[in-house]
């Protein structure tokens, strides 16, 4: 056990967390095999272009254009998958698992589409897939989640684990900037892809939402199993009204596992200013867990960049390669998901923020405190202030209500004449 | 691989924590099966009293006065250690190496004084210790930091480790209680222990940061290596004009990897009011790493009570099992720290706070600032206020310093006749 092992990678995809990856391997190399008893070698790299200049030098017979070269090469001990995609990446790592290879991954699309199906394929396999990269980057998740809170019920996940929203809602909120010219900062220092609908529109966090409720839950479900709502709604006037009332607005991922069932979802959500997930401030992240016996415990840290994922990767590769060492592969007697019941989100309570536009005139205030009482909706907090063109801006929170009872007091609302149709609606972190 | 192995275990103490452990075993055994395929069987427990009545109901013939029942059967695979304290822990946990079992420990004091040596006794007896509840209580620490951050170099580690303190810091800053007040509460809540000075001195703090120092530089120290400032010397004067400064006082446990060598230290510091360690509050802890990858990262989470310390012990039971059941060790090949040279305070640069008395008088201030300005040491705040009894209080913030040459300009200062002995000095975390 004392003398050193080498452990063969193979590597489909080279874009900036697999050159990170490679660079970390070639140069960390010492440092790793001190640690670990365990040197990395980088047997084969498949590219498109084998002849374009890189940031890591590998010898040149190291890339190879033919996925066969990696997948079905008998010395390659752990695959390491950083293409992202769905298609070619789902063939490729079912190839590599069946070719008895290891895989690690930092595909969250491809894992939280079919990431149950893999890793019942990695099962009959005798194998394993890793993903840690996939969720948070640089932020140790996943294997926090699996081996170190493996005696907790988890109770409730909140996560920021989307860098791109955190990062416009940050800078709309310390810098009184409008949503555009935030996108716009966030596309400039390259917290913003050229299209950033799916940051935007909650998808990405509702992948890693996915990914991470599959584990900490022990269920199986799909990122369109709830409901996903993005930032698009949230004006610099709801930011404001929120720290006038002590909450700033994040883009939360919720899971949370009540007597019924489990409910999730992503959405825009008022945080008290005093809960740690308030200072989770631009491009990062953080998972807030509540467990039955750690109580509340939070992670924080970049979930993305080049060099932090691949930091997540390479700790991958060592523990698979730790596996392999041991000759034993470290998966659980079964994979077999409990069966878990998905709540509606009409069956869910929560506090309610709401941003209203009415006439200024008397009377106005009533009957909406009416349309609400109506339904059995109690009221919080109100703000009211009067605006230039003769309407007057109301914010209000509701104590805790029933979803289905709170849209049907906001459809009595919609009714009133003095109410305008635009609205900010969100929930607010209890 | 598939079938369910059965992992027997011994127990040394059954205080709270152990108590907790072993309603985890007795209660979630079912819940851990099926996460790990591993069924954990509480075989024996050393007490003092057998006839004790005890939350967890076990079978009369679990318990045992006699040590050797536990380390010399030849049934028990794993030996969890939750005595505390030097002796018997230290040789009962070598007796346990040296009969071939795996070892869990939550015993700080022992490992920060004995550590590498019991490290050392069982890699030759090719055994792993495991001590994730050792620091930081539920806050998996000690397996993120060895696993998920492997590839990285750690940079700086900053950490809130002692919960009492945190509390007391934290009633003294949000309710402006004096020490004593909030020492009271504490006790009241059961943060504070009869004598609370391991944790009021910092020597808790210190040996927590032994630990993790340890692990993330690799390096052979103890906890008298290091110095070591406790909270006693913090009124709530200086966390007033923290607050107004924009700061709050923490007591923080850093260790900094310079070009020089290795800085460490446990004290009070001024913490930035938009640090995440400043959200940190009561009885919470948090680690704040700096990695060359991952750039920033941070871990929070109930640093003590019974079920988070016996949530890490039980994760740490199931590692080990888990190791058992693979029929290898995860110990790296060597242990041999690395040579690390620990720097003396002295050699430190920081930014410090000074509060002081001054007779209210023309030319005082002038006076400070020369002295201060004549050892080179710059001003980066200043707030002067008048007192009631004819002398002005006086606070400054220099810019960022040696620590040596700012002791001397606190020479000069103490040597102006119109300057009061009573000072409060911290340094301000950058």
């Amino acid at each position: 056990m004392s003398s050193e092992v080498i452990v063969k990678i193979g590597m489909l995809g080279m874009g900036t967390v697999g050159g990170g990856a490679a660079a970390i391997i070639e140069r960390s190399g010492e440092l790793l095999a001190g640690k670990t008893g365990i040197k990395l070698a980088l047997e084969r790299v498949l590219v498109r272009d084998p002849a374009r200049s890189r940031a890591v030098e590998l010898p040149s017979q190291t890339y190879t254009t033919a996925p066969d070269a990696v997948i079905n090469d008998p010395s390659i001990d752990i695959v390491v998958e950083l293409m992202g995609g769905i298609e070619p990446a789902r063939t490729l790592i079912s190839a590599a698992l069946q070719a008895n290879k290891a895989v690690v991954t930092a595909n969250k699309d491809l894992l939280a589409r079919h990431g149950r199906e893999l890793q019942q394929l990695a099962h009959r396999c005798g194998q394993n897939i890793y993903y840690e990269a996939s969720v948070g980057g640089g932020i140790p998740l996943i294997r926090p989640l699996k081996h170190c809170l493996v005696a907790n019920r988890i109770e409730r996940m909140i996560g920021i684990i989307n860098g791109t929203t955190n990062y416009i809602l940050t800078r709309m909120a310390l810098e009184r900037m409008d949503f555009q010219e935030a996108l716009d900062k966030a596309r400039e220092l390259g917290f913003a892809e050229a299209d950033p609908s799916s940051d935007l529109e909650g998808r990405d966090a509702a992948y890693k939402l996915t990914i991470l409720a599959g584990i900490a839950f022990n269920c199986s479900l799909g990122p369109d199993d709830f409901s996903v709502q993005g930032i698009s709604g949230v004006t610099g006037a709801d930011i404001h009204y929120a720290s006038e009332l002590g909450y700033t607005i994040k883009l939360l991922a919720v899971a949370e596992q009540k007597p019924a069932g489990l409910a999730l979802g992503v959405h825009p959500a008022l945080v008290p200013l005093t809960h740690p997930l308030a200072t989770v401030h631009d491009e990062f992240n953080a998972i807030f867990i509540n467990g039955d016996l750690i109580g509340e415990a939070m992670f924080y840290g970049r979930g993305a960049g080049a060099l932090p994922t691949a930091s997540a990767v390479v700790a991958d590769i060592i523990d698979a390669a730790r596996s392999l060492r041991n000759g034993a592969s470290e998966r659980p007697p079964s994979d077999t998901p409990s069966k878990i019941k998905l709540l509606p989100p009409s069956a869910l309570s929560s506090r309610f923020y709401v941003r209203l536009l009415a006439r200024d005139r008397p009377g106005v205030f009533g009957a909406l405190a009416s349309a609400f009482g109506g339904e059995g909706v109690s009221l919080d907090m109100i703000i009211q202030k009067r605006r230039t063109n003769g309407t007057a801006e109301i914010v209000l929170v509701t104590h805790d209500v029933n979803e289905e009872r709170f849209n049907r007091s906001l459809e009595r609302v919609a009714r009133l004449p003095a109410i305008g149709p635009e609205r900010g609606v969100f929930r607010v972190l209890g």
